[in-house]
């Protein structure tokens, strides 16, 4: 039945691309704000081909070509998911970065084609590059004026109404002001009479907002002008401003609607204007070229000192990360007590997360869907749980779980891996298991621990994470840490560590004191188990004796029991022994005082020392 | 009187320059094929300005200018060196890559103003770049015709007579024939008609010739332009022509005279060339250019397969590093005996460590410049010592010391540093150097036991052979690791272990098995002293049991022992403790059959376990 649904729709777009004179069209999963999550009004291609993942696109053809005339792009994680998803009848299925829809196209559309694209969801970068490549094939790449999926989409959603409201300073640790007088220092050192802003954690940090128009991400739907004079202008759907909204701002702070943001670009007109070509969408570029501006294709300014957190967001993360952290222990304690007897299940487990988090009255939200990984779906980094993949967690197997929490003081994400026993307490994880839960904990400490110069980045910093596992000719396939956001994006530009040259940019970026990011370096076995120790650290300056120069190092900020069932003691040096007893009497010490009874003793015997 | 010399000479170019109607002048450290090492005959910095080291510019500006109206552009490794050696009233000092001569000159020179430079010495994005910084100041940049050094500099020498020869297939384990189809292939496959090979290694390599027109580096001063139909020209001064050459390189390579390579070029008018814009020069490309060639930018298709040594040539390596290391045995207990005493000094040293080297009737040269460095000397990496610099070695230092032989079968380079006691063995290194030297050496031993995937790059290996300096808070000012040569040159890409970002391109090449990489961590104490440990080691396929996918590791090609008296043996872990006993056992084994007497039982008591 869904099949035959989204043979019409395609059938409907075709038409609809034939009737506005278009040879093809192809679909993102983006908004206009280039947004990692994007809110269900702008969930096109999952309502056009049933993809439910998170990275992918699809080109459609109308009238002449060749083959089906249609294909989805996705890369090595939905390799298995697209095709039980997306039917092969009507979609060829293509691996990015082999081939993009910019290759497939030239390959599949005739010679004098005409291609549309919405301008206003995709990046510059992108355009200009499909645009070289299609011209050599004699192939036209154009902006639409309005997306034609909309215009099938009879069903489709409301953007979310969530007010836009206040961030308190004494949460933020700064003025917006104060924030906005750095990118106006900024502008005015570089150049430029303005900055666009349409990054929405980048709104939302530079003038102390919050809303709640994107799952999981505290942000409203929304665009800033940013001038080098401080002052700014933000557009806004007007009946998203909350009480008090206004006058927090202040005078300096224009409220426009947001539909006026496109027109107000034209009044940019002579003006040079920053614009940054990884967090802009391609339409305003355009936008503003037809206005005469001059663009400086820059990184958005509120990126590096939104990731650099202050003493007072530094606070908060403690804070949150302890409220977090009791939570987790509660959930511990239950799964690793239940679970063994059977008939707990994976969505039962991630409710039952969420219902211990929920005990803090600070929690706003989950920072992103669970993921409650039993056995085998542990082997997939990026498992999503629903009703149809939901499995029993059966006894004697490892469980995974990797969440977070949306506090109004910090955002946290936390990832650890279980062994589910048998109710006799007989069943032991294998060796295989343990020697690489082992190893996985060796390369987390190994980062953990690292001293590292000022001017390092994440690239550099990535091996520390994979070195023992490599000595076991073993290795995993996803980052080892991303920047988190202070009450806003669980995943945050712009630093990264990470392999570098891999599928996303930041590993270049020097660490600097303040930034948070994760630490989870992983194993997966297809099929069979996943491994994966996650903790946020705070990049701080570090005191050696006798050092030349600066000097970084990680503070620990997550505070949650490890598995010692899964740990080989036989395996870990005596500094790596050491830092796993001074952190579990960290954990015991910060969380005691939150837990009594039963969970207070659970705590207590997993935070002895090994 | 030096001074005046580098006087009048300036003021001899301004002249040349104004009778040009040139208002300025670009003077690298280049030659044609924009080798590491030039000859002598362009060395035309080191004639103008007095500069001897390797790295750095000058321009000069004639008639009209702001200041000096002439600078000299080093990098962090010459801000002392250039100081000694130029005059201060004659230049601005300035630093690279904060300011080069493109951004000093758009500041000194005035609008309007004409910049020379020889197309013949820069690479095409240098130029392109330089003319873009010029042009937004109104200032244009002007290849010349002839380069107005050579025309004031009287007693220019000649370029060198040496001849090129044969270089044996039994040597170099492939025939040129097979070498030049592997390149005819690619150039198929990629669809240019021709190449331009003007690396002097890489004719080497394509041809298997060896010549004697740079120092320390056995190529021949030549220019090769390949075709897809496997067939070559070879451009080489006549008189160059060693009996025997012309047969060696058979029917399919025509050899014609190197004046004849420019004109040559005229000849691909129509034709599709790949060019490869980081070793070519910039008149390379303007000549096609106006051939009306198309040109296709990328890398040098000799560069890859001649970094990845085939079964003959790392055996060809394993044997001349037997040779090398008996000569460095005797070397180190002849200095570890003879300078505690006093009154031996650095160039003694250097050239007693030639002499021994010499004992070998394979030895064709030194690799490069030996470095001999004592005390503090020793804290100056590229420290290079000549009659000027030259100091006795104190009792009761540590004397560094990097040196490499040119062997026929293969290329060595290796560093070991000493310490240099006192006659009555009282004096001990302080527990600083003690310390040091063992992190270093921790350093050498994470990476050369690592292990990592297919597809791993030296930039991200970099940091396993800092991170026990790092936890010191100390760290060193170069690479990790370069590619070495088969008897070519010591420093060879494509390859490279060093900090991402840095001056030289090369750490995002996967490594792959075949390439021959030094290991070279290090510690300086400006003033006071240096440690460095260098080996050669081989990238090698490794088994791991129960491995998934295809990994690599390290051989180790170098076997000299390492200071005992330098390392902590607290500080090493039970596996490094054993690498140590392990390599000291392959040293003894491998030399002790070359050696006797007194060298015998030196390398007996020097590479007994811990």
């Amino acid at each position: 039945m869904l099949m035959n649904a989204h043979e019409a729709r395609l059938t409907d777009l075709r038409k609809e691309l034939q009737r506005r004179g278009l040879s093809g069209f192809v679909v993102p999963i983006s908004d206009e704000h280039m947004s990692e999550y994007v809110g269900s009004y702008a969930e096109r291609l999952k309502w056009l081909t049933g993809f439910k993942g998170s990275v992918g696109s699809a080109a459609v053809l109308a009238g002449d070509y060749s083959g089906k005339g249609a294909a989805m792009f996705t890369d090595g994680r939905y390799t298995v998911q697209v095709r039980e998803q997306v039917s092969g009848e009507l979609y060829d299925y293509e691996d990015v970065p082999a081939t993009g829809p910019a290759q497939w196209i030239a390959k599949h559309a005739p010679k004098g084609a005409k291609i549309g694209y919405d301008a206003w969801l995709h990046g510059i970068e992108w355009a200009e590059a499909a645009e070289k490549v299609l011209a050599r094939k004699g192939i036209d790449l154009v902006p639409v004026d309005g997306n034609p999926v909309d215009a099938i989409w009879n069903d489709r959603p409301e953007p979310s109404p969530a007010l836009a409201e206040p961030h308190d300073e004494t949460l933020a640790g700064r003025s917006s002001a104060d924030k906005r007088a750095e990118i106006a220092d900024w502008l005015k050192e570089e150049g430029y009479d303005a900055t666009i802003i349409t990054a929405l954690d980048s709104v939302a940090w530079l003038l102390n907002i919050r809303g709640g128009d994107i799952a999981h991400t505290p942000v409203a739907l929304s665009y800033v002008i940013a001038r080098a004079d401080g002052t700014a202008d933000l557009f806004i759907a007007k009946d998203k401003i909350s009480p008090g909204l206004t006058q927090h701002l202040g005078n300096a702070v224009t409220v426009r609607d947001r539909a006026d943001f496109e027109p107000a670009l034209a009044e940019l007109s002579g003006k040079t204007v920053a614009v940054d070509p990884e967090r802009a969408v391609a339409g305003i570029f355009h936008a503003l070229k037809e206005a005469g501006a001059t663009i400086g294709r820059a990184t958005d300014p509120a990126v590096l000192p939104k990731a650099i957190k202050n003493p007072t967001e530094q606070q908060g993360h403690r804070d949150a990360q302890a409220r977090d952290g009791a939570a987790m222990v509660r959930f511990l304690r239950w799964i690793t007590e239940e679970a063994p007897k059977g008939g707990i299940d994976e969505l039962t487990a991630a409710a039952k997360l969420r219902e211990f988090r929920g005990l803090s009255p600070d929690l706003k939200d989950t920072s992103f869907d669970t993921i409650s990984a039993a056995a085998g779906h542990a082997a997939l980094p990026h498992y999503k749980v629903d009703e149809e993949s939901n499995i029993t967690i059966p006894p004697a197997s490892i469980f995974l779980c990797d969440s977070g929490g949306q506090y109004r003081d910090g955002t946290t994400d936390i990832t650890r891996t279980v062994w589910i026993g048998t109710p006799d307490g007989s069943a032991r994880p294998t060796p295989e298991m343990i020697d690489r839960n082992t190893r996985v904990l060796k390369g987390y400490i190994e980062l953990e621990l690292a001293r590292f110069p000022v001017g390092t980045n994440g690239g550099q910093l990535d091996t520390l994470a994979r070195m023992h596992l490599w000595q076991a000719g073993v290795d995993y396939g996803h980052g080892t840490g991303h920047g988190v956001g202070s009450f806003l994006a669980v995943h945050e530009g712009p630093q990264r560590i990470s392999k570098s040259g891999g599928a996303f940019p930041g590993t270049g970026t020097p660490l600097a004191a303040g930034m948070i990011l994760s630490n989870e370096p992983g194993y997966y076995k297809p099929g069979e188990f996943g491994i994966r120790i996650e903790n946020l650290i705070l990049t701080v300056p570090v005191e050696i004796e006798g050092a030349e120069g600066d000097w970084l190092g990680f503070e620990t900020l997550t505070f949650v029991p490890l598995d010692r069932r899964l740990i080989d003691t036989d395996m870990l040096t005596p500094r790596e022994r050491n830092w796993v007893d001074g952190y579990h009497a960290q954990v015991r010490a910060l969380l005691a005082p939150q837990l009594d009874g039963d969970d207070l003793a659970w705590l207590e015997a997993e935070t002895a020392p090994l």
